[in-house]
This record gives C-alpha cells, sequence and structure tokens, in this order.
C-alpha cells in the first residue's frame, strides 16, 4: 500500500471516521484476494503500477483460468506466460476474446488501450532458434503499450547482418538482445549503442551450453557496458523491463 | 535398542533366565523384518519415536504394497511419500481405509489417533506451483499428530500478501517455509517470527534455478538467524522435523 | 513491530493523543539506528525476541567497535562473531568486559544473565579439525542461556565412540552435529534419537570435498528424518536456532 | 563510427575533395589509438556518448598512468576502476587533480561539468561489507553526472529498515541494489517500486555462497519483475547503466 | 564484405559511376538475405570461403525447407546437420537428389564437385557408440571436398587396436579424435603422431561423465601437444575445422 | 601381447622360421577383430586374464547380437550389461541358453565353468532402490567365478540392522557397498572390517543429490580408510574389481 | 568390539563373574581414549586390523604431538599424514627416532617390524608435480608392511616410457596409479594388467582442471575394468588400500 | 618408435646381426632417460617432429635445471614454460645463453636455427591483462620456427579496433585468439577468416567468469565454425598448434 492511502486511513482514524478494527480490517482487502491455490496481488498495479501476469507453468489449466476470471473483473490488460494449448481452451470458453501467440507461448486479454510513447523497443535475437523467447519478450512488451521493432538471425558468426541493421538498433530507446550459445551478441550490441541493452540468454545450444549456462555466463562478464542480464529464456522478464525503461 | 531394553537382557543373562546364544537371537530379532527386498526398521520406534515411512520413489507398486501388508500387523499409523497411482490401487486391495492425496502424492493410513498439543504449525508456500511440496510436508504434520495452517502464495514480490498473515505466522510454534525460484520468502519470516523457520527449496521454476539450486544456495546462505534448510523438494523432512520441533 | 505496539499507536492516534505526523516519526525512530555503514536493527528483539548479533567479516575493527558502542547503550548481551584479533582489541577499549574466544572467533559481552532451562544442547564434533565452527555453535547458545554438553571427534570411521556417548546424545533436547569430509555423522546421530538434530557442513578436508560441498550435500541428502542443514561453516546459526528449539 | 560520419566522407569522396586511399587511411585513425600494451576506442564516446573507462585489475601501475597521460590530452572526464593506491600514487604525478576513492577503489579526473538530471538513483546496500560494490557504482553513477542517494545496511533480515527509506527508495528513477548472501534484497525491492531495479549480486558470505553464486542466481530467479542483473561485484556496470537509464 | 568490393565501391563514387544512396543500398543488398525467420548470410562464401549450413535442431522442418529453397538458388553445396527425418521428407519434395545419412543425422545435396587434396583425414573413435558424431564429421569432411578414412572402436582400454592402425593415422594430415567417457583417446593419438589432432568429447558414458563433461575436461587438460578440442558432440565442427586445415 | 608372444615371434624371426612381414602380419591378427562398428580386443584375455564385456548402452541390438554372435566362436562366458529386452530377444535367438536378468539389465552365457576360490564377495545395499545396481555387481561377480552373499536395504539410518549381518560382512574378502542419497553406508563399512571395500555410488535420490554426485562426493570424502570408489552406477564395475580381488 | 570379546564377556555376566554396571564399563574403556580434542579409536586395531593414523592437516603441532605421545604407549607403528616441519621439531622432542619425509609430509614412528609378503605394490606417477601425492603412498605401504616399487614420470603424452616398464608394472599384485591433468594413465595401465589398478588423482594442473575435478572424473568414467578411485591427492587413503590387497 | 626404425631391427635380427636380448636393450635405451624425478622423452622429436617442452609449473629449480642440464646435450632448441625468476637464476648458471622472458614466463634456449615458412601466425588479445598467455604463444611459435604477428586489445566491445586490423587477421595462415571474460572475440574473427581460429580462454576477469570458465564455455559454444579451443590460459598449447598448422 502506497503513502497516501496509509495516511488517508490513518486520518480517518483520528478524525473518528474509521474504527481501529474496521481500519486494520480495511487495510486487509485492499490489497490481495485468496482464491485457494494462490495470493492475488490486487494491490500490484498501485505499488508498481503494473498489474500482475499469471506465470502458467506448474499450475493446471483450471487455476489459469480461475485466475484469468476473477481478473476479469477487473479493468487491467491481462497476460500469461508459459501457457499450453489446454490453458488457451480452458481461458477462451470465458474470455472468448483471448489471444493465444503459439511462438511465445502467451495468452493475451486486451480490455484497455494503453498509448505507446513515441520511441519503440527493439527486440533483436542471434538465431532462428532462439524466436520463443524473442516473441515473449515483445508480446509482453506491446501488451503493456509498447512499439516493438524484430530484428532476426543476426549472430556474430556473420556479424554484418547486424550492421545492416544498425539504424534500427542505435534509434531503439532500449534494446533486447536474445542470443544462445557463447551469448556475444549482447556485447557487440552494447559496443555500438548508447542506449541501454537488457541481455536475454537462451537455453538453445547442444553440449557445453549446460541448458543456457554458457550464454548466462557470457553475458554476465560481457565486457560491454550498459549491459544487464535476466534469467534465462525469460523473455517476458526482458520486456516487462524494456517496457518500464521505454516508458520511463 | 535402547538402554533399558539393553539392560533388562543383561540382567536376565546374569540371573540365568537367558541363555547366551538365544540372547544374541532376541537382538536380532527385536529390530527389523527382512522382505528380500526391504529391511523393515522394527526398532525404530523405539528407537526414535516414529515408524518408519515408505518413500515410494525407485520401488515397485508390489514392493510397496509388500511392506504395508507387513506394517498392517503392528499398530501404528502408516505413511507412504512420493506414490503413484498405481501404487495406491495395490494398496487400496489390502488397506481399505488407505487415504490417497494426490497433490501430496501420499497414501496415508489412520490406525491410531494422535492428539495434537495446543500449539500449531504453519506451512507457508511462496507459489501456486510449490503447493505439492507444502502439501507433502502438511499431510506429515498431520497423520503425526499436529494441526496445520496452511497459508498460500505469499512470496516476497508482493510482500503485504505475507504481512496479511502476520498473526498466523507469528503465533505457530515453528514454520515450514516452501519457496522455489530465488528462495527468498524464509528470510523474510526469519527476520519477523521468534520461532524455528525450516526452509524448504523446491525445484520450481525455470532457467538459472537449476533443478532447485538457486533456492536451495538462497536459503542456506539467508542472513535469518533461526532457519535451516531441508533437502530440495522434501516436504516429508520438513513436515517430519516440524512436528517433532511441535511436540517438543 | 509487534501487533501490540502498532494497536497502542493506532488507538492513541484514534483518542487524539498522538499527531498523525508524530505517529509516522514514532514508527521510523523505534526500529532503527543508523552509523552510516550499518543500520543497526533495534526493534530485532521486540519482532523475534533475539537482539542483532555483530558479523565481523567483512566489517573493520573500527566499524565493530563503532557497533559494540552503541549497543552498548542497550540492556542486551552481545555477541561478535567471525571476529579477529584486531578487532577484539579495539574493542576492550571500550568494553573491558569483553570475552575473546579464539577457537570460536567470537567476542561476548555479558550483560544480563540469562537463566537456562533443564534441558541441554548437545554439540557433537566428527573430527578435532571441526572444533572451531563447533565451538562458535556452543558459544552462541551459552550466551543465548543455554547449557551445553561438547562430545568431540566421534566421527563415523569409529562409531563406537559415538555410541559411547550415547546417553549423553539421546537426553539432549537438540543435536547440533558438525562434520567436514562426507558429513555422514548427522545421517548416525539421527537414526537414534527422537529430537531434532541441527547439521553443520564444514569446509574440514581436501580433495573432492570442495570447501565443504560434499559435506554439505551428504547432510542435504542424508536418509535420517527429524535432520535439518545449516550453512556451511555456519556455527552461529546452529547455536542460535538450537537456543531457539531448546528454549520453545 | 557514425552514419554521418560515414556520410560525410562518402560525400568529399564523390565531390573529388577525397582520395579513395586517404578516406580509407581516415577512417582508421578516427578511431583509436595504439599504446603498444592497449589499443584506446577513441572511437567510443561518439558511438555510445561515453568515453571508454579504464579497467585497473590485470594492468601495471604503469600502464594505468600511460593510458591516463593519452587520455588527458581529450577533453573528457577519466574513470579507472579496480585500481590499487600503487597505480593512484603513479597517476597523481602526472594528474594532480585525480581523486582517489578508496572505499570503491576508483581513480577520478573531472576535466568537464556534466550537469546531472532533476531525477536521482538510489544505491541500496544489503550489509555493511557490501560498501565497496556500492560505493564502485555510486562514483561511476556521478562522474558521469547524476545525483546518488545512498541507502546502507537495509537487508531483509530486518525489512522494516527499507521501509524507513521507502519514499528515497520509490521515487528514484533507478534503484541500484547490491546485496551478496542469499541476494534477497533486489525481489523485494523489485515488488515495491514501478522504476527499474539494477541488482549487483556481491561476493560476500561464506560457506556455500561460492564467490556470489548464491546471490547471483538468487537475483537472476527473483520473481519480481523489473529487475535485472550484472556481474558479480560489478559495481561500475551498475552504475554506468542506471547513469545511461537515469540520462534517457 | 572484402577489402576488394569495398574499393571497388568507392572508387565507382569517385568516378561518378555510383551514387552515395546507390552505394548505401548496394552494401547491403550484397551480403544477406532475410527470410523472416532467418537472415542467411550470402556473404559468409565470399568471406570465409565456405557457404553458411545450416543447423536443424530448434528449427521446424518447414523452416529448414524454406533456407534450402532459398540456397538452391545459389551455386553451392548445401549440409544441414542435426536433422530429423521429418525434415528430410520437407526436403526431399524440393530437392529430390538430397541425400540423408540416419546415424550423422545431415542431409547433403551436392551440386558441384570440389576435388579433394592428395591428402586425407583420419577420423578416429573410441567406441561403438561414438558413431553418430563421428559420423557427423566424416560426412562434413566430405562435402566439403576431403578424402576421409574411418577407423572404429580403438580406445585405451585396448590401445593395441590403436597400434594397428598406426600408418593410417601417422599419414592423416589431420586427425579428428571422438571420445566420450574419459575421453583419453587424444592424448594417446597426440603423442604419437606430428600432425594436429581434434579432439571431439561426446556424451556417451553414464555416471559421473555429466553429459560430456568428463570427456570435455578431459581433452582439455591433455598433456599431449597439438591437440585442441571443440564443443561436446559436435562432429561438424571438427569436420569443418580438419577441411579448412587439410587443404590449407 | 604379453611378453611371452613377443619373444617366441622374435626368436622365430631370428631362426629364420618367420619372415619379417609375416611376423607383423602375425601380431595384427592375435589382437582384434573388426566388424565394421566395433573393434573386439581379441587379445585382452591374454594381456588381463578376463574376456572383454559387452557394453550395451548405445548400441543397437543388431550391434550386439553381432558382437556376441563372433565371441561365441570363441571359448570363454560372454556378459553383457545395460541391455534392454529387445536386445536380449535379438540374442536368444543365435544363444538359447542366453540368461537375461531384469533386475540387472544383463545378458550372460556361460560355456564354461569357473570354480569359485573357498571365499566369498558381500554385495550390500543401502535401500531397495539400489537393487539394480546391487545385482548388475553380483552377476558378474558370478560369471567372473565368484561366490556372492547379499545384503539388503541395511542403511545408516537404521544402523542396526547393518550390524545383524555383521559375521557375514566382516568374513567377506572384499565387501560391494552401494548406496545412493548421502552414501554414508560405505563409510560406517569402512570402520568395522579389516577387507577393501568397493563403493558404488548410485543416482538413486532426489533433491540436492544431483545424480548421485552427493554420494559420489560422500564416498570419495569418506574418512574409513580402505576405501575406493567406482563410477556413478557401474555395478559392473564393482562386480569386476571385486572379482579381480577375491581371486588373487 | 568384535563378536569374540562380546561373547567373553557376556559368558562372564552369565558366570556370575562379571557385574552387569562393570560390564557396561568395560565396554566404554576398551575402545578409545578422549584427549579433549581427540577422541582416540583404541579399538580401531582389533576391529580392522590396522592402527589409527594422524591426519594432520587443521590441527596444532601440538595436538599432534600429544596424539603421537599417548599413541607411543601402545605398541605399533604410527604414522602421520598431512604434517608440517613445525609439527616434526614438536614430535621429535618426544620421539627422537621420528623420521620426516619432506616430500610425503609424513612423519612416521616405526616400533615393529612387520614383514613384507613376497609380492609387492608399484606406485606410478604421470609427472614430476605428482612426486608428492605419490610418495605419501609409497611411504604409507612401506610403513604397514610392503615392499614397493616407484615407476617415475610415464604418462600418456610419451606412453612408450610406460612400456619400458611393462614387467614391473604386470608383475605386481596390485599398482597405485598417480596423475593429474586429464588423468588417463589409469586407463591406460588397467588395459595392460590383470590386476587391481588403484587411480589418484591430483590437484596438479592448471586451467580446467579445477583442483583435480578433471582428472577425477576421468579416472572414475574410465573404459578400463579392475580400477576404482580414491579421493583426490589421497595418497594415504590409495597406499593403505593398496596394503590392504597386497596382505589379503 | 615409428616404423623404419622397428623395421630395421626386425631384418638385423633376422639376418643374424642382432641377438633378442639386445635388441630388446636397444629398443628401451632409444626412447628415454630416466633422471629419478622425471623420464625425459627422447624419443618424441622422433615420433612427433618436436622435442619434448619443459612445463616448471610445480617443479623445483633444480629439477628444473637438471633438465636442461641433460637437453643441452642434445641438438635441439630447448622451451621451458611457466617458470619463475627463481628457475631462470638456475638455469642461466649452466646455460649463459637462456633468455628469459618475465611476461610469457618462459625460459629459451636456442641451439639451431629453424627456418620459417613464408606464412605467418596472428596472436590476437582481447585486452591488456590477456597479454601474458598471448606472450607464452608467441614465444612458443617463434622458438619452433615462425614468424608471429601480435594484435593487442581488440576485443569485441570496441570491435571496430579489430576491423583495423583486417588484413593482418585475414592473411595469416592460422589466428590465435586470447580473451577472458566472455570470450567472444573468436566467435567474430571466425566469422570473418578462411583459415583456422585456435581460441584461447584466459583466467582474466571477475566475479561470474570462474576462473575462466565462461571464457571457455564461450568459445566450445561458438556459432563460428573453424574454432577450436585449448585449455584456459595454455598459451604454449594454442603457440604449439599453431606452429603445426602453419609449418604443414
Amino acid at each position: 500500500m502506497n503513502r497516501e492511502n496509509l495516511s488517508k486511513i490513518l486520518t480517518e482514524i483520528k478524525n473518528g471516521n474509521l474504527d481501529v478494527d474496521k481500519a486494520l480490517e480495511q487495510l486487509r482487502d485492499l490489497n490481495s484476494k485468496e482464491l485457494g491455490y494462490a495470493t492475488i496481488d490486487n494491490h500490484r498495479e498501485l505499488r508498481t503500477g503494473y498489474p500482475e501476469v499469471i506465470f502458467g507453468q506448474g499450475k493446471t489449466p483450471e487455476q489459469v483460468a480461475g485466475i484469468v476470471e476473477y481478473m476479469l473483473t477487473r479493468d487491467t490488460n491481462i497476460l500469461a506466460t508459459r501457457v499450453t494449448e489446454e490453458m488457451y481452451i480452458k481461458v477462451k470458453q470465458i474470455a472468448p476474446d483471448a489471444v493465444y501467440n503459439a511462438t511465445a507461448r502467451t495468452i493475451a486479454i486486451r480490455k484497455i488501450d494503453i498509448p505507446s510513447p513515441s520511441t519503440y523497443i527493439a527486440v533483436i535475437t542471434a538465431g532462428t532458434s532462439d524466436l520463443p523467447v524473442a516473441e515473449e519478450a515483445a508480446v509482453t512488451a506491446e501488451i503493456f503499450g509498447n512499439r516493438v521493432e524484430r530484428i532476426v538471425d543476426v549472430g556474430v558468426a556473420g556479424i554484418h547482418r547486424l550492421y545492416n541493421k544498425m539504424d534500427l538498433i542505435r534509434n531503439a530507446r532500449v534494446n533486447v538482445v536474445v542470443a544462445g550459445m557463447e551469448g556475444a551478441l549482447p556485447s557487440v550490441v552494447g559496443g555500438i549503442v548508447d542506449k541501454p541493452v537488457i541481455a536475454v540468454p537462451t537455453s538453445v545450444g547442444y553440449g557445453a551450453n549446460f541448458g543456457g549456462l554458457s550464454a548466462l555466463l557470457g553475458m554476465l562478464t560481457s565486457c560491454a557496458s550498459g549491459t544487464s542480464v535476466v534469467n534465462i529464456d525469460n523473455g517476458f522478464g526482458a520486456g516487462f523491463l524494456a517496457s518500464m525503461i521505454n516508458r520511463l
């Protein structure tokens, strides 16, 4: 709960307009809703400016649909990530305008229109196999009100492909760079732009990439300044952070 | 074998009431039963106050049922963990009152009633996906004679959800805190209670959580005092230890 | 801050005895003291029942002495862990009754006498080289008001040494078991007692023990129920938790 | 080299004002200076808007001073990180106004004044031992023209200390959160702000923190959105990125 | 793009034969083709002397066939690695002369004949289970114009089998040595030849080989000079490098 | 090839009874047989006293049957490990007396009778789930001519079960101890016998056992002397070595 | 305590020659001696046939000398490993005939003469840097009554050096093979002998040998049968086990 | 020993010119020299075309000088790597023309002049701190008769510095690329040349580079073809292999 809310409640208590027990009650109801298997953070949007996002993995289709059902009662866009087609079928029954993106593995329900700022986010992938993670980032950024430019398959083994897109990259307000294997692309992008680079290691590859560890370590130890890293395959996290920076 | 038993046998030998060879024989029979594929620790309850629990994983349904069959001849509650539905079907045939909990993956057979102390155990989960492990902990604590309060989905990303449950948490005699991903919840709980916290890392997550390693390391290196850790996904171990502390 | 305090302040506001701004101020002062390089958690004792303990490692002797100086103004025992002799010399100048334990690497200042319960804590070490960690656990438990029984060098390679101490171990309310190398001792102790076992892996050893990792993994995967684990070499954490359980 | 430069050179060639060979020569000289042991990236500021920073570790004092000497001929602020006192002594001889920060291990030479935007960066540390890394971040952000607010020792084990600073944290345009051990602080901060959080794991701690690995993994797997991570102990990288975001 | 191309374009601009804007356009088109999900590196053959190879893993059969279709318009041999039978069926429809090697998991389309030098490459496997990786290396080397001699199942546990093939090994211009488990074979081969040895660790084995890590570490720390290592199971990389060396 | 063989050939050359070229030929034929996908080490029995054993994993049923077919032409017992039922069906067609052990995953064909020495090997398992690995060890030892005593499910959590079998254990000439999880059993056995202990870590367990790593590290760092370790799940290796020691 | 002792005591009790309390007392005194910082396992020799060995690392010189002083009262040879010169000086004062081996880092006191069997142990090192570990193995084997043959610097990079020593290796009853780096030597030795091979990985090397991990993994995954592994740098363990096998 | 030698000896035996015992003796003497602590591989040059190189690390100065002394009796250049200044002082006394390179940590004694081929090797470093490893590679290549071009500090964070050196890189017959941190430089170089690239990861860096592991993994998983990797910091291995390829 933010300061204004607390101040208002305290003032009402002082003025005798609010009973202490009721105040305690109110503070409780303000901020979350229990569904038995989940405790939805209603308070999140007030606190961080963004609604809660549903992380599908490890939940049953029924649980995902149940959370969506509750969130439909509120006035925000809804995003679910790491979903399966089974989840989408369940959700579709209660939200006919739900949009499923099979590559990104997301469900999006757009209830309000968030205008994009004039700037845009570039989402850059090193290889074709990195597309699902990149698409998760792009879809996330779009539903939170951002224009996204996608740049595909421009890894360092043929670095001139990257230079062909130089203007698109340098004019972005923030770059999301998605790469597996050795994860070298963010270092190169970071060396040619003066804007933040969000590096996303992917688990794409074989042999000594150890589920994305090699890309992760490569990105963390990158010599290029202005670069930070999110979790392996975490397209959502990158898209969310990119939106946050683009909308500053 | 405990001291009293040994003393009694030694005294009988001294008094000429017991032959040395028979004594050796007796000591052998007292403490375990061989089934060919398993050696059941009959002696365990005398020694530790708790009957042996069946760990289902890696055993065949026939083996699990065989062990249950033998244990039914004794006067204790029976608990099997990490079971499959196949195991339950086999067990059901010889123990019609066996209760199967699909979330916790347990079979419980309640033959005696163990009264709970007045205090209770709180089992707290960071996210919905941690429920199976938490449920294993709760079921275990319950069959060993404890009252359990479940608190669901109160992870640190929306920490006010935790504070809503402050009283329930602070009044527990011991808290079991189940969390995956970064495993930060036990640190926060440990900082607000004056009772033991048992942290259970789960393998829930993706990317750099490496099968629960990140949560495990986070919990081990926690700055909060009064916290200890059990194995990844080890709901049973946490529930058992919580019972032991609650019933001290 | 605990519920009572909050309730009292809210009531005073309601009764008009307390101004909102002053209330906010009061809540702030109640709970911590900033020293520039540290923010001391005054509120901790109210919240958890235990005063804050100074972790010496990574601090300068001046910083340790500065924190001690501030804490001397309050009415609690003071414990500093992972200290060097240099830190002790600095502290001695402002607290002449400070006691330095070179094996445990602790400084203790005893200002109040906390009566021990009738039960005791057993601190068991597998080998001579584990003594510093065990002593840190013992000193910690003692300053928080517990009787400690030390059992030294009874590792599993000569397991009868452990059985010699069976009574002392089985009668303890909680056992702290400190072991390096393969870390097998807690499994054996856990199999013969009906009380909680706190396992402390140590970094003692060579070769494939990898700084305590082998002992840590061994303890985490222990087959004995009722066992939990603290961080490698974390004698303080084990002693603190043992005290918490012993004083339940 | 940026597009404008290239366009100008190509146009001059077209107009007959520039010979092809001279053009090739010019492109070469424009962008770097070889010192034998280092190749200074003169072109960097044009390309990324920021001058190159000297990474002291692994260089001799003579090499550091040599690079500083060359950079003094240009009109930019100079920053060297991971320096020793020996390096400072050498540098002082050629740059009397060089400022050495022993905690942050930096040398700064301020030749131009970069006005700060009205917003500020919060640099938050979990514990006293994290101060050197936090200070490196703060010094870096300051020399690149930013106002920095420092918040010290507010780790999750006493989380109310953090809440005391809520306004300062929530009003920052970007938060740098520095933490060792379990690295849980960024998750908590990320859950209460609507601005980017840059998490810096430190190698502070002992036992199973494995040189910062536990904090790193904890931060990467954080459930809080809007958080990204830089390398272990990489205060410079965090400060640089924070500056980039603050000055967007 | 290489120097000659650049020089020609610059000269044409100077002579007034080429407009600046057209030149920029030309540089862009020269080097790659975008297919939406992939950016094909047309420029690669000019730059490195070898056409781009299709890495099948993580691509859909449609994507693989789409890339093949585009590449068929150019005059080079085509190689796809890590393919499935489904991919082959799709490719066969547009390239009836495509050859599928089920052991090597490759598709090869031979459009031009590259004459082999008089020297040859030896591909040596430690065990039968290493054959798929070895075959990938051999097929790769062959399509790039090399003669290959295969030597099978000559691991160090029966080292005389290797000595039986001594002449074939010593007369090769370069040896590719494929081994799993402890990966000791390259050390032994490296000790008896005066030519480069390319070591390929495989993920074959069980227990502590950790997906090829033990073989990889063994090969990296090999005491034999003249040996270098490629990624685990990377038969393609070894065959490609061997071809490069054999054709020097 | 052993010294006697070499000496005989050299002498024949000297006496003019053998041509140099024929000698070279003979040395080649003596020691191995190439099947295309495998090079069978005929020479092994002369060299080490034991015939080659077929490692089934990673081979096709056809390859296993092909190797068996060739080995049937020689006068030795045949053992194949890590086999599937498919492999057994293929082998059965050419060797009707082949015996399949589904628990141990072995095929054995007994053509000669190797008399056992009077001493025996004890194969001890910590838990029921370790049985497959233990059985592989036992079957291996038996086919190489040894008497085996099996002791099942006597892990350290109920250590008196082990003491019940003390005589059987202490009278064995060599003990094979198979354990997963924390791998503590070999330490305890090693502390009570004066004979070699071969420790076999298994991948049985969950959480932080990391595929047998915790058991492996525990056994390697064991404080008990006289213990050595084989690879995770390597029952064959343990049985083979035990046979070697028992038959010394 | 072994069965005979127990039987005798039980019989005496039965005959009324021994009081129960005295019997309990006797069992206690028989088996160990407490020195405060150590509990010496007097019973070990009866139980395992070998006296306890002092592990110097992590003990003070005073503690080592104190243990030696007590052991001098008994009639066995004394061996201390991982000692420093300081420890030797302390021990020398109470045991003038103590022999210090600086390479092996051992102190040996020979009080009785143990005759060697006619067979011998070969200790083989891959490189000069492995000598300290090999020497620890050799010294250990010698003091327990064995003849040792040392074979130095015969690693696989020049494998003919090994073949020069073939007779010495093949005639040994057991081979101890000490190697760092890729640890390939035991595989090769194991392939040419019909006797047990004890592999000792050493921490010698650099880069990706990770403190002996590469050698350890290489040896564990060795394809050669009859090989087992002890801990990294554990020359003592190898020498002790070799003695046990040689004296069977 | 190579085939010709063996053939000659066998022929002499056949002709009665050589006795069998003497032949066996001769084969032994031909190939190595025992110094007690080392077995020098005289035969190496015949077998591989290169003399043995002395690896200084882990040897005493006396041992290094002793090996040099013996090698001086033969007619080859001598190279010692990983030496200390103490070793150099000892060697200087017996070989006054020994040359010490403090950066590369090598001693070189040039007794014969090996003419370089017309081609050359490029040794490229990513940063100033990588110089010692690069210099070891360069010195090694030079003493084995190669021309070396050094290119310094051209890492990917300012990739135009690399393009400035394009001609020098593309005209080399083989490129050695030395890089720490994320190890991305070999990927970029491999993408622009048609010659072999030998990648050398260095342990330079901090945080999550884990002693060179991040660079190693990055290089192994590189997407650029034609690249292989040697051990971390193994400048010697890279220089040796580069020489082998350059002199093919």
